[in-house]
């Protein structure tokens, strides 16, 4: 497992509406193997702290808020929002390693994020840029799911959208062959990052996203124009531009503008939480899209959970199978380079302090 | 795994009514050890290969039949009935490792029949006699079932029939002595086939199959003959003929004729699909009677799935628990010692080209 | 599994009740990691055997009784109360391996208890003084339940009452802060014995168990005394009496006096059968008290079923992560060190054997 994910990375662990100020409101999330546990402060800010007690294992998700502290309502330890136990029932003593391990966590943009490593690394400028639903100039939806897969195939899934005209037919893609070619014959512009990957494409003289198709005559085409940034671990940010076909330059009509913003937490080696998003600006919304675009990811995100958790079974009982290369593993490749090469000099740090000490 | 199973044998797949013309009609199965789809073309052949995307592993099963070929409905591959890859989404150039292995399939009496070992030795001759729903001498009723046992389990149940006066006391056999005495002790007349095992008696002065007796006077004996034959991996093809009891030669008369047809494919090393059926001779046949045979089965297999489930978890947490051996095992034994004969043969055949290479 | 129970104990197989005289009544249950089936012989002894035909593993649980014998409902093998083997269908002969493991088993106070180790070890005097739903003198109701926890937790769960102040908040104990000085300030006198521990303490000046509340007057106050036996594998045997708060000496009112006694079966090493009572003796009873106790655990088990399930969770996962110890630990720890202390003896003497051997 300590191979399997970046320690020095933000970690989604669910929309700012999962913390509420309830005293029993304590989310417990598994991320990057690790249990934490997450709460609202009366002030407002969150805490994430290790979901196991320190004094005999027992969930602190199962206990309850007291002011800014948490007291795990197995034996009645409390512990601050430092992770330091305040209060040993039976006992007037607190030894120095009564404490549970913290993690820095922010919000930002309604999203919720836990740095999983070395808490003097936590540098918040490390948190992707996003949309969120609290963002007054687009009108952004947001949604969940579970996948049980490991989070390296979403991690292809995402950086490579020529499934949208198979995986998704029925809902963002269509089973014309315009549509097919459209969405597989993408001339990409891959730009790495030092921790991701941007793509631009445009997509040309297609229908529409499926669900969409009955809102515009039958003949209508549009060019679709995607700028999309997947970082480290998988958060997948995707700014999109709807133009009618072959309109070019400054005066060209915008049909639709939207955002769409996910993020992958990866649970274990198994399974993944997906949280995400998807909304118009406000200057292109009307009554009924976002929501519109909102459901569609519901349905074609179960498209991809049943593609994937097969592909995860056929993986994992044939892991040394070979695989062949296509051209649009481009995108997914430079992503997987981008972790992989993280992964390494993360293991090479660990064997270099460890040879040290 | 590679130790458990036969190769060079034919796994029935189903019954030829699991494969329609349907264009998402792709059938996944789990065949020793192996994911296999199998789909039916235009022409009305049938294609089995690889459940398994050369590409990045995604379940072919879950792709479209076009014309002959299957379409890997995660990026489009496109797959020819021999397994090789004739489209790639995306690029015009297609590399030689670009296919899926395919497996050698039969129809043969409604039943579809696949070879998991060396495709120059798929000899159809191989495949055991069976009497199909499609054959008109007969009235065959069919049906399946799924078994969470090790398939060696199951041929110890099929190959000694002993267990009827037992587990099938409601169904097939009866509570009463006789019908015990009756079903165990026969007087079975043994053959070892080169693949198989041929067994004969005749079951004496016994009341009918349980679910029967209403049929006829309660006072009403009778004599039934089996002729059984088991094939690897395991097909029990069994002809029964049910007289008056203690009435012998040519005028004799025949009361009921019927085939049950049964094969049991193994999934791995926990589970077994079973595919079977029971009906009468066209000459002894009357209203219902087949279809009360088929219900039977049915419900006869649920006790045996009890018995069987319950005796795989106990195997499997003691495997070393020393046995006994009683004058009834000689059927399970003589097969399973066919079975463990061809095992040891494959594994010196695979030892023998692994010194070589 | 063998350095994890201790054999040479008396383990609860459960109520005497669930032992009935029906021809199918036969108990499967797994005890200290082996399999075991109970059945109540005509003349109202109760058998207990390993639960796999010495023949091929099936479960004799699901056979049937017949006269004092169990048949194996397989191939009709059928075995005395003694494990011998007496008829053998289909053969004439028996072989002496013909027999299946047997334990000591005695019902004692409405329990069924099952010697796990060396029968001639088997002392009735080991077993635990309870007081069963058939005693006079008590009104005892009874109830069970199933956890999937490893039995050390649930030992650790019982040493020590002061997680009622926070498990069981909505059912035994309360949420005020006097309930919980009350519990977790005990000064508990432990008194570790051969096998097993005892502890006494008063719980002063607190409101009565929560779910009681309603039947006082708010301002009540009542010394609690606890009278507490555990034994090995884990019995739980407990006499409680209340007292109106600060009255001390022999005139004063006795308000309620209960016995509450529980078994914990460990199954294997992730969970156990829990069998449990409580009841007021005929003195101090009064319509549905009794009643309200046992509902009463019913909901305070499920509450600890939740906490130690998560724990079991925690602790499988990071087995070696540290802990810390805490006042109220000394009662689990006596406890904990009783069992580890008879584990390591009984495994030094299977070493011993074994040298010698």
């Amino acid at each position: 497992m300590d191979d399997m994910f970046v320690r020095n990375a933000w970690y989604c662990a669910g929309w700012d509406y999962h913390l509420s100020q309830g005293q029993k409101s304590l989310l417990a999330r598994k991320i990057a193997g690790e249990r934490v546990v997450l709460y609202r402060k009366p002030d407002g800010g969150v805490v994430a702290m290790e979901d196991r007690c320190c004094h005999r294992g027992a969930a602190l998700s199962l206990g309850q808020k007291e002011g800014d502290c948490v007291r795990c309502m197995y034996h009645g330890l409390k512990f601050g929002p430092d992770g330091v136990c305040v209060e040993i029932p039976g006992q007037d003593t607190i030894g120095r390693r009564a404490r549970v391990r913290t993690f820095p966590v922010v919000e930002k943009n309604n999203w919720i994020w836990v740095w999983m490593g070395d808490p003097d690394k936590a540098d918040e400028d490390l948190i992707c840029f996003s949309v969120g639903p609290g963002n007054p100039d687009w009108n952004i939806k947001t949604s969940e799911m579970r996948i049980n897969a490991n989070y390296r195939l979403e991690m292809e899934n995402l950086a490579d959208l020529s499934h949208v005209a198979f995986v998704h037919q029925q809902t963002l893609g269509g089973a014309d062959l315009e549509t097919r070619r459209g969405w597989t014959e993408v001339n990409a512009i891959h730009t790495v990052l030092e921790r991701g990957l941007n793509t631009k494409y445009c997509i040309r003289n297609v229908p529409v996203f499926h669900v969409l198709t009955h809102l515009f005559p039958p003949e209508a085409r549009f060019d679709l124009e995607f700028d999309i940034n997947i970082t480290i671990p998988l958060n997948w940010v995707t700014h999109i531009k709807v133009y009618p076909a072959g309109t070019e330059g400054v005066g060209r009509q915008l049909i639709s503008e939207t955002y769409t913003v996910q993020t992958v937490c990866p649970e274990d080696e198994d399974g993944v939480q997906y949280y995400y998003s998807w909304g118009e600006s406000k200057a292109t919304d009307f009554p009924g899209v976002s929501d519109l675009l909102r459901e569609t990811l519901d349905k074609a995100f179960v498209e991809d959970k049943t593609m994937l958790e097969a592909q995860h079974v056929r993986r994992a009982e044939k892991p040394d199978a070979p695989m062949i290369n296509i051209a649009v593993d481009a995108g997914p490749n430079k992503m997987l380079g981008v972790l992989d090469k993280m992964l390494r000099e993360e293991r090479e740090e660990r064997e270099a302090i460890a040879r040290v000490a």
